[in-house]
């Protein structure tokens, strides 16, 4: 067991101390779920199989907003390993709640090929003779109240943070702030889903921006920042150029989730367009004349493959996919831009221009 | 505007102290849903609306929670208000996330005879021309990040309290512990509506311990007591008072499911038997013979009110009303005898003891 005297001893070694703390960050997340886990021995068998779920998930991911966070604290020369574990900690917690409450939203009972939290308690109930509106209650009752969970875990541990006041209260804004964000950004994509407005170019990506870049871009970001005790100056270029950078991946992400291989994103390239989803892509191809026609097919929750396919060559078509890929490598541009001309340690400048690279070409 | 400077210099006036802290929470609690609402002008207009209907929410209410936390807080010498008031407002925060969230996992649209968030934003997206399963989703996700939001507010309250260390990480402990357990008792109880297995009187006492007690009686009398820094003995004694206490509200609260009058609690009659929602009055009225009969009625969601009547005449035959209201007298004997016995200070005994008759007989 890695302790936390531990990893404060190692990260004064700088060359070791990455990786250090990425192991470190693994350890304390299957810890203070692990925690809970045992704690719920003591109640009912199901809240202990809740838990064990939350322990399966907590163990995949891209780990995307931690390993930005513990780089960007390094490269300021934070060296409170402890800190910057548990605000890491705080950061997959919170992306976790939201990725959970983001399926309930969506009826969702399937992440990444495989069975979520509301499918898996589900398809038990029915297997034990539960009727399918119950089980689906069920399923979705469990989903919603370990979304409750995992957001409460990265609160306490944002609040038990050792560090000086100042930036304790620093850090609790940034989390507060990405919360409020995030639920404003999937409000509103939820309601634009509803078709009962044009959404413009902007609201759409003013809605992503919300819903995506504020908690897993600038939240990391900025709670490095905090936690390092970075210059004001500096905490506003990194929020520009974070805001920048989640655009980017959310434009990635719109444009795997229409054209993308299944095989490599792991994601149905139907649901985006079963579900509606309006996105940039869309938006643009709006506009073209051919869309009336394949209008009715956008949002039906029963599209066929082939329909998928002809709403497909219309968004081809219009020149949508060309925009919006011209639009990444653009904003590309921009943040190599302002990442050169921000007052930034040499290190966190690489690694800014690392992330925009891997979030812009992604497949 | 009533400042914290101002309750702070008032607190020390016993006599209008406790008044003047129930009006200090009003206004704060206002103030801080209120703060919400004003930053999300910067956001789409649904996300004000959102605020607003939490606004309106937080404006009724019993204050059952803050009521008991500052009373308590009072009884036991403290003369902090900036953190009691802090401390009831996070207590009633949770109380209407986990109201907001329990509706959401009902599919309710009302809540004491008016539309619920759920049930408002259906509507008007409806009245917009949304399809009908669209309104519907579009309702429930207001309701869900309302919730987070809620959560996340009583959170951030807490983390930010200005008391000793030792006190702070204490009060945070209390309310981590409320929530862990509220999130057990309500999976349970769902878990236990879905009638796969049978409830034992048991099993059905535990969940309302979890779900209920512990949030609205446990979690309020230990915040206060960790706040003024009450001795271990003193919060043990509370501990099992505030469990006691919770089943007696919890066993009424059952009782008034079935055979209140609606015009005096608010609440249909209907609606826990439609839910199938297993209580002690139900599982005790299920070891009669005459229950089988009836029982294809319990958890049928089209339930008729004759139906329910048939219901009621079994479950009252069943000798489970006479039971439950005879557990509740000695229930209350008990806690009389736990105040009597514990070391508190007078004004909280009577505190106590009134809390406990107002939930033992209230209509």
């Amino acid at each position: 067991m890695v302790s936390h005297d531990d990893a404060e001893a190692v990260i004064t070694d700088s060359a070791a101390g990455r990786d250090y703390l990425d192991l470190a960050f693994e350890h304390r997340l299957h810890e203070v779920i692990g925690q809970g886990r045992v704690r719920s021995d003591a109640f009912a068998a199901a809240y202990g199989q809740l838990w064990e779920s939350l322990e399966r998930m907590a163990t995949g991911g891209k780990r995307i907003r931690p390993r930005l966070l513990i780089g960007a604290y390094e490269a300021l020369g934070g060296t409170d390993a402890r800190a910057v574990v548990d605000a890491a900690c705080a950061m997959e917690l919170l992306h976790i709640a939201l990725v959970i409450h983001d399926d309930v939203i969506d009826k969702d009972l399937m992440r990444r090929g495989e069975l979520n939290i509301s499918g898996t308690f589900a398809l038990e109930a029915t297997l034990r003779g539960a009727h399918r509106r119950d089980a689906s209650a069920w399923g979705e009752a469990s989903s919603l109240l370990a979304g409750d969970l995992m957001l409460t875990l990265a609160h306490s541990l944002l609040a038990r943070m050792d560090v000086p006041e100042a930036r304790r209260r620093a850090a609790l804004d940034v989390f507060d702030d990405a919360v409020f964000e995030s639920a404003a950004g999937e409000h509103h994509d939820v309601w634009l889903s509803l078709h009962l407005e044009p959404a413009t170019l902007q609201d759409v990506l003013a809605m992503v921006d919300q819903k995506t870049a504020a908690y897993s871009f600038r939240a990391p970001l900025l709670l490095a920042a905090v936690l390092a005790g970075a210059s004001a100056t500096m905490i506003e270029e990194l929020t520009a150029i974070a805001r920048e950078i989640g655009v980017i991946y959310q434009l990635r992400d719109d444009l795997l989730g229409v054209f993308g291989q299944e095989s490599e994103t792991g994601k149905s390239t139907l649901s985006d367009l079963r579900e509606g989803k309006e996105t940039l892509l869309i938006a643009y191809a709006r506009s073209d004349p051919a869309w009336a026609e394949v209008d009715p097919l956008f949002g039906d929750s029963d599209l066929s493959v082939e329909d998928a396919a002809r709403l497909r060559t219309v968004i081809e078509a219009s020149g949508a996919h060309v925009f919006v890929e011209s639009l990444i490598a653009d904003r590309c541009e921009h943040v190599y831009a302002l990442v050169r001309r921000a007052e930034l340690p040499e290190a966190l400048r690489q690694q800014l221009i690392d992330v925009t690279m891997t979030c812009g070409s992604r497949r």
